[in-house]
């Protein structure tokens, strides 16, 4: 695989007045749920979205999370997440961008690092398994 | 079972920061949390909570959800609610009260109804099985 | 205006991951967040949403909500909730259906009710404010 | 201040049924919440609270949060987030650490950064202004 044509994927998030705290910003908890419909539809993009991950056998929890919060989100603002694949050897390891549609500023970044576990017996793969690498090199 | 000594049950809850909106106050949607803490300690109270529900065989997944907002809850307030049993049955309904704890005065008035579901077929429960009515008549 | 021609929007919804609870379905609470979503929509469609509202010199907080649980909603399944304005005198009730958009299958039914509460004096209003029989009249 | 004595708080969190996601385990993004509960005691203890911090004309936004997640959290479970300040002279910084409150285990590592933001000119501050210096200086 190329690490010229990372696989990268763009959504658009409305956020909604029920995510906007006492300082009239989106709470930053909140992000982590931008970040995983972004990640669900780039999994949805390579082929391996959650369904197919419990399908193959294997788990994949989120291992560490990082948000840096650069500008505050507001209610009823559109923004465009641009998740991309930035590792995938030992875990899969996503980057996200968040930008205001209209405007093109970026408001924030992040990644998740996820691990594939096996679903039977419960441990970590210390490698990716096979079926990630497949479908990241289908793209 | 008596309906003179109903069972009651009351829990604190201490409104968090990422729970107020941008008006200042619990967002409406937050409630449904603060009613299902109180269910749980209510149903560990009756010796029948989640865990001992699916070692039953049933689930008792909620079909009805109503709440009254009187007053609105604010950041750092700690409020009691007062779970009771309302209907057993037919199915499990309780009936819940929110108050200031420094105050008294009543906040919030609240019901779930849930019924119980054969965790084999998969089919709902005409009647509350036995189980259900065993563990409120020991009280 | 004439109630023969109600008011009626129509709201998609993707059921995200971490709205699915243990038992494998959406948890009952996260369903205010989707009546609020299609709420938004409804009041964008009448010209008063909430940014109008605050404008006008109105809060509009929910006094009661009462949702009935009819099928499971799943991860991934795309809903539509159907909007409907039930009343307006004297508050502003709107009633709500769920169904799955693929099947057309009725998933959940729900109201919710507000009143306007003078910005200035903090005052519940009695009667709904000229501004929204307008808005609504306009349609 | 001496770094040997660091300021450090203790709290309990019971992890609710609706934080626990399909997989059985607290969905990743809920930690956020646990660590602002942490937070808020941390800044009680050392009176600067989040009413302190608007009355003293700033506000504090997270700017930055990293979470690595050891072992997964279930319902029920009773866990002990232990909170220290990490640094405080250009932004407030605190680390977390999550134990299951029965067996000690660690769960979960962490920590988040704020800087001060001028409530009248809205802009960042360089420097921690002085109360948050005297409140914890004070300890």
């Amino acid at each position: 695989m190329d690490t010229d044509t990372l696989i990268q994927t763009e959504t658009l998030i409305k956020v909604p007045f029920h995510d906007v705290d006492s300082m009239g910003v989106a709470w930053h908890g909140h992000y982590a749920k931008y970040l995983e419909v972004a990640r669900c539809e780039f999994l949805d993009e390579v082929g391996y979205n959650y369904d197919a991950m419990e399908q193959s056998g294997y788990m994949w929890p989120i291992i560490d999370m990082q948000i840096k919060y650069v500008k505050p989100l507001r209610f009823d603002q559109v923004v465009r997440v641009v998740t991309q694949l930035a590792e995938w050897e030992y875990r899969l390891k996503l980057k996200y961008v968040i930008y205001d549609q209209t405007t093109g500023e970026r408001l924030c970044k992040a990644h998740t690092s996820q691990v594939a576990v096996d679903g039977k017996t419960g441990e970590m793969c210390f490698q990716s398994p096979q079926i990630l690498i497949e479908r990241l090199g289908k793209h």
